[in-house]
C-alpha cells in the first residue's frame, strides 16, 4: 500500500490523488462534523463549495433537507445549522439530507477528481477509517483540509494517527511517503493530550475566542463512532467497518 | 518576533513574505552549496529559473563567471560546475561569480517579492543565520523549497534546526505559527542523526541511487561555516553573523 498526505487542499493538486482512496480530514470541524452526522443517523451530507449553490440545492431537492455551513465559524444566516458537532443531534439530522458549506473541508473535495473512493476522517472515527482502508487494498491519499488552505497542526495530527491505526491492522506492506512519514511523528507527539493540542493550535485558538470552546472537546474524542463517511454520486453515506 | 513557515515554494504564496527576512532552506543541495561557495570565496551567487537563461547572463557578464546548475541532480551538458557542494571548491570558485540554476531551490527565491531581505540557510550555517536574524530583529518567512515544489522532509527538519537555534540566541518573544512549531517537532526527533535522515527521506535515496551519497555527508555537516549568503541587487553575497 502506497501512502501519501497533503497538507493542505492547494498541495494535494501537486500530488495524486488518481486511483487511490483520498481521505479528507478537517478535525475542526467538518470533518467530525459529518461522521457525527451520519452517525446520528442522517441519511446523507452533500459538500457544496458555496452558500447560494447550497440554498439552490436544498430548494431542488425539496421536503427533509437541512442547510448547514458557516463562513468565520459562525453558522450562516438563515441556514437550519451551524458547523458545531453539537448541532448534529439524532433528534435534528435522523433521516434528514444535509447540505453542508464550510470554508476549508468542504472545498478540499474539489481537489479529488480522478480518486477511486473519498472517504471523510477525523478522531471520532480513525479506527473504523483504518478498517475500511485495510479492507479496500486501495492506495492512499490523505488530505489534511488545512486552514486557508494552508498547513495547521490538528489535520496533520489526524492524517499522523490515521497511519498509525493503518498500519496496527493492515498486514501487507506500507509504502509511507516524506510527509506521511512527518505526520506520523507530529501524531507522537501530541497523543498523549489531543485536547490540549486542538486548545493550543492556532484554529483551536481562534475558535475558543469566538465562543466554540465546548465543539474542541467533542473533536477531540477518539474512536465514538465506527460510521465511515463514503462519497456515492456526490453524497457522502455512512458505511461501518 | 513572528515566525512563520511554508514547506514549500508553492505554499508560500498564500503566507507573506512581505515585510520579512525570507530564510530559503533546501538541505540538498542548493542552500548547502551556496554557503559553501561563499564560504570558499565566491565572490557572489545569482540563482536563476532557467538553464537559458543562466547561460545568456552569463555571457552578458563576461570573464570570471562559472556556470553552475543540475537538471534532475546531473550537471547540465556544457556547464562549468553541477549542483554538488564538493564542486565549489576554494581552487574552483575563488573571486568568481556563479550563475546557478537548480531544480527547487533557486525557482524558490521567484515567490519572495516584497521580502525585506533574503537569506539562504542549511545545516552547514544555521547558527550564523540565526545569529544574523536574530540581530535583525525582521519578523521571519521560512521557506522550505521541498522537492518538485511539495513537502520535503529534510527542508522541514532544517527550518525546525534553524528555529531552535533562534530560540537559543533571541532574547525577545517570539510567536510560532502551527507550521513553525511542527518543523521544531520534526527536527528534534532527527537530531540525534542527521546524516542518517538524509539517508533515509526521498530525495536522499534518490540522490543516493543517482550516485551522489557522498553530497549527503557534505549536506549533514553542521555549522562548518559562519557565512550568511544575503541577497543583494540579485546576487547572494557574503555576510558575517
Amino acid at each position: 500500500m502506497m501512502l501519501d498526505l497533503a497538507f493542505s487542499r492547494h498541495d494535494v493538486v501537486r500530488r495524486s490523488a488518481s486511483s487511490r482512496a483520498a481521505i479528507v480530514i478537517d478535525i475542526m470541524r467538518a470533518s467530525t462534523t459529518i461522521a457525527m452526522a451520519l452517525h446520528n443517523g442522517c441519511g446523507g451530507v452533500i459538500p457544496v463549495r458555496e452558500r447560494d449553490e447550497a440554498k439552490a440545492l436544498a430548494e431542488t431537492l425539496g421536503g427533509g433537507v437541512l442547510l448547514a455551513g458557516e463562513r468565520r465559524a459562525e453558522k450562516i444566516a438563515g441556514f437550519d445549522l451551524g458547523n458545531s458537532p453539537a448541532d448534529f443531534s439524532r433528534e435534528r439530522v435522523a433521516g434528514k439530507t444535509v447540505v453542508l458549506t464550510t470554508t476549508n473541508g468542504t472545498r478540499a473535495f474539489r481537489a479529488l477528481d480522478g480518486a477511486r473512493e473519498v472517504i471523510v476522517c477525523a478522531f471520532v472515527n480513525v479506527s473504523a477509517v483504518a478498517r475500511w482502508l485495510s479492507r479496500s487494498g486501495l492506495d492512499v491519499m490523505i488530505v489534511c483540509a488545512g486552514r486557508r488552505g494552508q498547513f495547521c497542526l490538528e489535520d496533520a495530527v489526524g492524517g499522523g494517527m490515521l497511519i498509525d491505526r493503518l498500519l496496527r491492522v493492515f498486514d501487507g506492506a506500507i509504502v509511507l511517503s516524506d510527509a506521511a512519514r512527518a505526520s506520523q511523528i507530529l501524531y507522537a507527539a501530541h497523543q498523549g493530550d489531543l485536547l490540549g493540542m486542538l486548545r493550543d493550535c492556532e484554529w483551536g485558538r481562534g475558535l475558543t475566542a469566538g465562543g466554540f470552546g465546548a465543539d474542541l472537546e467533542l473533536c477531540a474524542q477518539v474512536d465514538v463512532t465506527g460510521t465511515v463517511p463514503v462519497m456515492r454520486d456526490g453524497r457522502l453515506v455512512a458505511q461501518e467497518a
